[in-house]
């Protein structure tokens, strides 16, 4: 952890500040946690539907299928990202 | 922003421990940010290869193919996210 703070302000009282240096992070908070490497396999002949989309976002109910939930993670963070569509 | 700091430590000096409330933040830094939202579609009748990994980390150099940055993510953060394996 490194941080350091100082005093800033234009007139009037000077306000603190304290600046924080962000470590990578990771991107899955919560799948199959006790996997070292969470890996998928889709055997293409095998898609039912015209339409199948898998999750991107990690945040999926239904991982790897896409629940919709990356709207939610996005409206959350400003992140911008979505699922793989899988076309037959 | 929130934080606040304040001062601990047994004996000797106390040590200020400044808490900072971490929000919810995205997991694509970089990829096609002008796009509200990524989405690729595959066309699962085109892959030519028996197996094709595509990018679940938001790292890859080739994305929405996955080129191996997983790996370097996952080392760096101790995350454990890994690609979409199609397979024909
Ligand atoms: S729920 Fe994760 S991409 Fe849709
Ligand atoms: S490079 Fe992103 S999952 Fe492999």
């Amino acid at each position: 952890f490194k941080g350091c703070s100082f005093g800033v302000g234009g007139g009037g009282k000077p306000r603190r500040v304290v600046l924080v240096k962000a470590e990578a992070v990771g991107i899955n908070p919560d799948i199959r946690k006790s996997e070292e490497k969470v890996v998928d396999s889709v055997v293409v002949t095998e898609l039912s539907k015209p339409v199948t989309a898998y999750c991107r976002c990690w945040r999926s109910g239904t991982f790897p299928l896409c629940d919709g939930s990356h709207v939610k993670h996005n409206k959350a963070t400003g992140d911008n990202v979505g699922p793989l569509l899988l076309k037959k």
